[in-house]
């Protein structure tokens, strides 16, 4: 059997590659990384024995006999046609839009990516971020991912996520509602809508974004595809963020890999006892994942910017709150109604007198204090903020 | 003036130095560690400047000052007669009962501690816990907090909290309804209960627990108290643990020193968009607060087990998880209905036909796969869970 001209073309190879194997493939991406895709793909073919190498014999006979099975119809042009009739391609190492990040996988770095849509992959992922989480959301869990994706988008950062139902779903939706960048990596073959209710999902995220596999077209979802798939999820983006998962789930599985890939994690918070949120807490206490609760939140983690200075939400400050504290204690020691005198004033503050009189002074000149005849004193009605006088039970700052 | 007797008894002047100061007095600490309670408040008595040291004589000065205005009616053993009519008693630096931890506060130790109730401070806070959160929570933070402290409780550890409306009030409900310690420490005397509508909690807190404060009787809480008394719960307890906290909040206080002292520090997760647990999200962001979200997980920060081996709770195991890798893609490759033959079974899973031949043997064996007449094969009839076939749209685990 003579080699077929397309042995001789790299990407071709690859995607005859893509078919071949059930990634990741470790003897695989070993035989390619040696010997090229087109002159291993050459031995598939003829079954010529695999030069042994770092690979054992007996591992690489195993792995010629695997790959053969799947030689039968195997035609990398028809499919590429095939997928460029959809607006797709095959992006291979070496392609400018091959991501840099997925050679963090090391070998199981995929041989190479089917892809959908008009963006540059490279270019789309440099700034992203996946949101993942399980098939079965809250309905909070659904608007957390939503607003997050939407959020993220608007700083302008790419969404990644597995078009799964439930919280992939809302991701892609919340970046495609803001006409966000969004990514969808399958886990079958992206001529493939799969779930087929995400057939329009599918599409719309191909228009304006892009769906990507390393499985060759036609290839069907199985269990194992779904976790090799996660990988390429972890690896694509910049951070990971689970929104809700169970305590075991895919997401975690994708979460993992982010971690081990050394990228951030992030883990959004839920009610203690919710068993979607148990994974996310499980992440946040177990593995490092930090919490996370919104687009600002996650756009840090998936930017790395070193050190949060957060903006703190506008709190109601009361109207003392810049005096010093001495005046703030003679501020307190004060009656609401009758006035007292200044030594007892300073009895009730514990401060000498004549601090006690700078500091109704002081308070004088704010309108915090009123003198009345004979030197006594109280505090004066107060136009906002209950917050300090009068006392009722209960309302006192405390912990 | 001559000194009365009682400054000759390091507790009565303990108590008198609760009195004359307003906490953390780090003027006083100093003073009383250097001369003793007795000598100390000899001075303040007599008006006899103070001998300096690390102090500055201005600072000395301006404290002698400070403190004598809250001589007048200063009378130790009355107070200590009224608070033991209340089944109270003082306790000091060198008691059997005092609690060592709060030696890490170093200058900001209270000079003594006024406590009711029957049990030994020491003993009661050895194993404990303080939990702590906003004065106004959800009915969530409610329930979280009153389940902590009854799960911690029937662990054996004790619940350390300050008697506040909301997550306070939980906390102590919690552990009392159980049977179990809790510890209340107060802003006030503690022969004043507040807030008053807690009257009846902290009388039973009393009874079969402990209420502690570092005011003397009769001392009204005032805001910068429960900051000062926020100090004391961090340092009692062996950790500390915000259930619902606002951004800016009181418990966030404690927590903080919490921190600073080097305690262990938890939070209870909530919804990502509520306010009340925002103060809780920022804590394991910014600080390192562990998450926690049930009893076991408080349980362990109070007893500082180093490693934790969480027990997954009951996860539904699909038939084919102890499958190995190769007999579990065959069986993914079976169709559901129609037989296919081994040829084509060995291309849908990417592996040598022989290789196949031996994992179909094995499936029937188990009953999950089924020969059909003319050596075709198919997925055997399921009598349980449906996760792995037939597979209908998105019910595949994904992630």
């Amino acid at each position: 059997m003579s080699s077929p001209s397309w042995t001789g073309d790299d990407r071709l190879a690859r995607a005859a590659w893509s078919r071949l194997v059930e990634p990741p493939d470790l003897v695989a991406s070993a035989v390619v990384a040696t010997l090229g895709a087109g002159e291993a793909v050459r031995h598939v073919l003829t079954g010529t024995p695999l030069p042994s190498s770092a690979v054992s014999r007996r591992r690489l006979d195993g792995a010629l006999a695997r790959w053969r099975v799947r030689l039968p119809g195997l035609d990398p042009e028809r499919d590429l046609a095939m997928v460029e009739r959809r607006g797709g391609r095959v992006v291979v190492p070496g392609d400018d839009e091959w991501p840099s990040r997925l050679g963090d996988l090391e070998h199981e770095t995929p041989v190479c990516l089917w892809v959908r849509g008009s963006l540059a992959l490279e270019q789309a992922v440099r700034s992203s971020v996946a949101v993942v989480g399980t098939r079965s959301p809250t309905a909070y869990g659904e608007k957390v991912a939503g607003d997050l994706a939407a959020g993220v988008c608007d700083r302008g950062i790419a969404v990644v996520s597995g078009a799964a139902f439930g919280i992939d779903a809302a991701a892609h939706k919340g970046a495609l509602a803001v006409g966000g960048t969004t990514v969808a990596v399958l886990a079958n073959g992206v001529d493939r809508p799969y779930p087929m209710a995400h057939e329009r999902l599918i599409a719309a995220v191909a228009e304006s974004g892009l769906v990507v596999s390393e499985q060759a077209p036609g290839a069907s979802p199985m269990k194992h595809r779904f976790l090799a798939r996660n990988r390429i999820i972890a690896a694509l983006a910049g951070a990971t963020v689970v929104v809700e998962a169970a305590w075991r789930s895919g997401a975690i599985s994708t979460a993992n890999r982010a971690a081990g890939l050394c990228r951030p994690l992030g883990a959004v918070p839920g009610p203690a006892m919710s068993a979607l949120s148990a994974g996310c807490h499980r992440l946040m206490r177990d593995v490092g994942a930090v919490c996370v609760t919104d687009a600002d939140d996650v756009a840090e983690l998936a930017q790395q910017i070193g050190t949060r200075v957060p903006a703190p939400p506008p709190a109601p400050v009361a109207e003392h709150d810049d005096l010093d504290p001495v005046t703030a204690r003679v501020l307190e020691a004060l009656p609401v109604r009758a006035g007292r005198p200044v030594g007892s004033v300073a009895r009730v503050a514990g401060l000498p007198a004549d601090e006690v009189r700078t500091a109704l002074a002081r308070l004088e000149l704010m309108e915090l204090a009123d003198r009345g005849a004979g030197d006594v004193w109280r505090r004066a009605p107060r136009r906002s903020s209950g917050r300090l006088q009068p006392l009722p039970p209960g309302r006192l700052p405390t912990g």
